[in-house]
């Protein structure tokens, strides 16, 4: 029995909600992931009352009782979180759906506030304490940041593939276009050009500052609820039709870069996906691949089957990726020009493109991948319109 | 639509396994928490590679992958973590359950592994650098230790119901003397009478040394799967019968000892425990109730249905919860006697009742209540065997 039916379109994402992005929110965590948690259940016209579960990542600083307090939830009846940052992303709206399938809960909110205040919220800053499990195979020699570690990725992918610095400039210009049109990216009034993406400083060879993410404080929520509550509700449901974690058979955090064929950990992740989705890669009107730094979004089209291994560096050529394009990536700027908020602002602009009011809207939008970050254990979601 | 039919019967736990418990286990976590799983994978009959799923405390101290990776797991497809300590204990197999029964995960292994090592395990022995959050109303005042506050919880009951501290001690001394016949339990040999009850140091007014449970170190493992693939397997299935997960209205890190009728989280875990029962509370053989200090275990009674509120403490009068009474608890010695593993013990033990193979084995035993820690956000679970 394909006991996964339970899931496929039968819950739904009805509500979204998140603070203005900055870079100092200068607000205690836990008010702002309240405050989310409140819009996005205003957008679907819904009440705490009912709500009864919250998911969150692992690495979420606030507590669930304390926001389910402060909104006014009567009683949670499930909640957990998730490990592997970025990886948690999808995850946490797969777990709301299981949930939700198997009558554990009715109502739930996932949630990522980050609030990186006063103190460093990039923890290898304080590596001294943190060289523990994996790390110690590759932080004492150098590979200490996450973008120490992609750019091996990248670097390979160019000595292996051909991939060039202008095709990492691509998923660049491409995202920040998008932001352009979205006045809540926080690059909505800068400009990128090819010419200003190759003059970029060198953060982690050869990736340079248009590469990476930004570094973001922010507010984010959805309410995922059944599809027959859905059809009363207020917005356009956005269905989750398919979903998958997946850790792959070796993982070590980020720095498996020497993996046969290039494969992350999103190549089991896709496998899963795609079995258990009635459509495929073909059928996405566009795509929310996690955005971390440029190469994991060309790696992302490999490893989720839009082309073959190595060609993910010309599948972005040509305005492909760009609104208007095939596949457009990253419409609302994504981690690179709109936030970084590991991942969650991608599920909220999945959500929008079903509904149709992406401010870089794909014209009868009804089918979005949104992934997580790869290299960790990971995940990834489709969503679907009517 | 009674949702939680999917997961009612239709789960089961197979496997269960664990290290010898020890005041210093002296390995590192990482492998306890693998050699734990292989045992439980082993007593079920089960390989590595049929795992596809990890659950664990928020507070354990090891990672997913790394145990997977230890392991031999090829992948695994769901894995979280769940908040408030010993709260957590039940919750992680009705999470294991519903990723099981909506079709994302089809084999689930729950670890527990503690391992204080040569640094305090206590974290209120850190508490200049913890007092956040709900904390910062009540640690400032001097109610700083876990035994501080449910000390208030005890001394209320007491001049509201009359509980004495006999009524204390029959809970000690039962968990006890279920210990005295488990040779795995840390008080195997010390034996434990009313009158050295009476006469243990004060730890925390009105509790006393024997309130207390063990500090130790432990790896366990259970292993779940559908009901369908356990009848295959080697061990007779104890089934997921019912489940549940509460935060209540306004919990606060078990501080909310001034709550109306002195109801705890486990009132609204109860409620819904019951509410997706076909079982009552006087259907079942036995109680493995959460131990963390004897008062516990008497609010615990009385919030799960077994007596009227201030009924607990008379309760355990004439040897009602010793076995051969009316309801034997604690009957592996629990974390008063047996180990304390946050509550994950008091699960292997329900296992072993449905199997028909504790040592202080109820005749005929084939339901069981199992409960996480109360004063929490906490979780519950009713297994029952064939």
């Amino acid at each position: 029995m394909d006991l996964f039916s339970r899931i496929r379109d039968q819950v739904a994402i009805v509500g979204i909600g998140h603070l203005p992005f900055a870079k100092e929110i200068g607000r205690p965590i836990s008010d702002t992931a309240i405050e989310a948690s409140q819009l996005a259940l205003d957008d679907a016209g819904l009440e705490a009352e009912n709500v009864d579960g919250i998911v969150m990542y692992e690495l979420e600083k606030t507590h669930e009782v304390t926001i389910a307090r402060g909104l006014g939830v009567e009683n949670l009846g499930w909640w957990d979180k998730i490990t592997y940052g970025g990886g948690a992303s999808c995850a946490t709206i797969l777990h709301a759906a299981a949930a939700i399938a198997s009558g554990v809960a009715t109502t739930v909110l996932c949630i990522r506030a980050r609030n990186r205040g006063s103190k460093a919220a990039r923890p290898w800053a304080q590596e001294r304490e943190l060289v523990t499990d994996d790390k110690a195979l590759h932080v004492p020699w150098g590979l200490i940041r996450p973008v120490d570690v992609i750019g091996m990725w990248a670097h390979r992918h160019m000595l292996v593939h051909g991939t060039t610095r202008e095709q990492l400039g691509n998923v660049a210009i491409a995202a920040r276009r998008h932001a352009n049109r979205n006045p809540h990216a926080m690059m909505h009034e800068r400009k990128l050009d090819m010419e200003t993406y190759l003059g970029g400083r060198v953060i982690g060879y050869p990736l340079t500052l248009y590469d990476c993410c930004l570094e973001t404080d922010g507010a984010l929520a959805c309410v995922v609820t059944s599809a027959e509550r859905a059809r009363d509700l207020r917005q356009k449901p956005a269905y989750v039709h398919s979903g998958a974690q997946a850790s792959g058979p070796n993982p070590t955090h980020l720095a498996n870069y020497n993996t046969p064929n290039m494969e992350t950990t999103a190549v089991p992740c896709a496998r899963q996906l795609w079995e258990r989705s009635d459509l495929k890669p073909k059928d996405m009107d566009c795509a929310q691949i996690y955005d971390a730094f440029t190469p994991l979004v060309i790696l992302g089209l490999e490893d989720y089957g839009f082309c073959a291994r190595g060609e993910g560096g010309p599948f972005t050529e040509g305005g492909r990726i760009e609104l208007g394009g095939d596949l457009p990536l990253l419409t609302s700027g994504g981690g690179l020009s709109e936030a970084y908020a590991h991942g969650f602002n991608l599920i909220l602009e999945g959500v929008r493109q079903i509904r149709g009011t992406s401010t870089a809207q794909v014209g009868g939008c009804t089918s979005v991948l949104v992934t997580g970050a790869s290299g960790v254990a990971t995940s990834a979601l489709v969503m679907r319109g009517d």
